[in-house]
């Protein structure tokens, strides 16, 4: 392929505009609206851009188009199945509406979270998606004044003013916990990502709260243990209840991968799950229905909720709508993994 | 905090400079290059730049100092633990560096990998991270005009002028087929993702065939079923290769995940795993080690290999070095699920 620019540079509109041999408006409206522009010209110019390797100045088409069709993500974390679930569902809607798909992930760390969203600001995201509501109000009003459309995900609390799909954290686990409660389970430990920043985490602990206030228990007795996601955490955070408090009868996890971890600690203790202690999750991820024994857990519509978010924030940045929020039902999937309370102690000699 | 600007409309370097009091260059010289910048105007900038909510154009900005900090990757899928793992191995890196990254997933379709590149090149990507070496000449023509340094990962053949960090994935299959075949196995069925435009998968199919020419079988003996990525088509893939071949006493799948769906098929199918057949995977996910029977497979240095791709991709950006290639070792793990060959047919009693 013949290099065509006059001087080896990266290629101009201009450069485009004279192989093709029509003036740079006519480039510009082949790239920003092809329907405009008679098929044959369209075909030169197509052609000319493919051969020159000429890709648009985002600079220059940003500021003459307004928008560039690009979507951003921000994320947790990369390595949770259901983050990836949902954002695939997102990107394959938005791709159905020509639009591109960029995600961040930062590791749960806000400040991470804070530089990639300016990042992706900066690179002109026309839009951006966002796990859950807990970041500064400086960040909201950035985005706010730089009139980027931010859409909430994962999370729905019906007070809040941003536009959110989610489902409510809080009310999904008290409906577990009070599954859990109805099995006979009084002595409850809760094996947590860290709540500070992740208002799906606290809403999910405050759930089981709720549900003990309703049973006649005291909030105040869950023993909570927060730690990193991760299924290493999950395994040390399970040994950690067992030697804190030998009488729970239930770990109720806040996500299936620390349920994963804790499940693996119990048989390498040779505690059995559920005879000798039960073991929740929340998320329902794949490995949940495969592990051994299966877990109980709550099933996320993570698929469901890519996609309608995807439909929310086409209909955002086209009508310049504020978003109206929406929830998404979860429900219990019973498993193995929960029995009823055992009565007495954990003998040592069940233990390995 | 009031709007400063002076018609409501998006900050410009201009509206920070008047409120810093400062000209437009010293602005921009404390975006790019803080340390040349006393350390109170510095402040006053700031300052300026959070309170109208100020974010550098990229245009302007990356004319400017031409780079933008930021590194493109385009993965095939973020559902493959595999590349979430890498990725977060990768950013971390970068992060250390200043750098941010942004991914694009392109569901193994080529087209799509194409406008997701050019999109990320637009956007102002200093550098990209692809996985593996599939793609049209044309695609890689393009990064070469536009000077964007491209890194292959996942991938490693001596022969390829692209930089690339990896592993040479027929070798590693080979080995590993080479462990199947002294357990006495000669009916081999091999799943794999859709060989055509993924160098890895091919090459993993490639080494069985090297393998058992190795030892006197012949490659064209090996039953190949090709399939898309997933827990769900690894199922019903494992189902085919018993029904078509019921001789087949060892499943080789090409990744992790369709063995896990393999391992499945078998426990419903009342297949019993290592004693009728064996199954093997490649990656060595986390789910490979708790999956029941454990997964024999390759283990593949994920975290390694993405750490070490940001290292070499930050030399590329500073040096405008063309890369030096680095191969990584992989290793075989030894699980319950590969055992010896049974000798006889599969008796119809000993399926459910």
């Amino acid at each position: 392929m013949a290099q065509l620019t006059s001087n080896g540079s990266v290629p101009t509109l201009a450069d485009v505009a004279r192989h093709a041999n029509v003036s740079t408006a006519t480039v510009s409206r082949c790239l920003n609206s092809p329907d405009q522009v008679v098929g044959e010209t369209r075909e030169r110019v197509l052609k000319a851009v493919r051969e020159l390797g000429y890709a648009p100045n985002f600079g220059a088409r940003a500021l003459a188009a307004k928008h560039t069709n690009t979507v951003g993500a921000v994320i947790p974390t990369m390595e949770n199945a259901v983050f990836a679930r949902g954002l695939q569902a997102f990107q394959e809607e938005l791709g159905r509406h020509g639009k591109t798909l960029l995600v961040a992930s930062s590791a749960y760390n806000e400040t991470l979270e804070d530089e990639q969203v300016r990042a992706l600001v900066a690179r002109g995201a026309d839009g951006l998606l966002l796990i859950g509501y807990d970041r500064s109000s400086e960040l909201y009003a950035f985005l706010a004044k730089r009139k980027v459309p931010a859409l909430v995900a994962w999370s729905y609390a019906a007070q809040k003013e941003q536009p959110a799909i989610g489902f409510d954290n809080r009310a999904a686990m008290a409906e577990l916990a009070r599954l859990v409660i109805g099995h006979g389970h009084r002595h409850i430990a809760c094996i947590s990502a860290p709540i500070a920043s992740n208002d799906r985490a606290r809403g999910r602990v405050q759930g089981i709260g709720d549900a003990m206030t309703e049973a006649g228990l005291a909030p105040d007795d869950l023993l909570l243990i927060e730690t990193p996601y991760g299924i290493e955490t999950g395994e040390a955070a399970f040994r950690q209840v067992m030697a804190d408090t030998p009488e729970t009868t239930v770990v109720m996890c806040a996500n299936d991968v620390l349920a994963i971890g804790a499940l693996r600690a119990a048989r390498e203790m040779g505690v059995r799950v559920p005879e000798d202690v039960s073991v929740t999750g929340f998320d329902d991820i794949e490995i949940a229905m495969l592990a051994e024994p299966a877990l109980t857990t709550v099933h996320v519509p993570h698929r469901e909720m890519g996609r309608r978010a995807a439909t929310l924030m086409i209909q955002m940045l086209r009508d310049g709508d504020t978003g109206q929020s929406v929830e998404l039902p979860t429900d219990i999937r019973l498993r193995r993994s929960l029995g009823p309370a055992r009565s007495g102690d954990l003998s040592k000699a069940s233990m390995a």
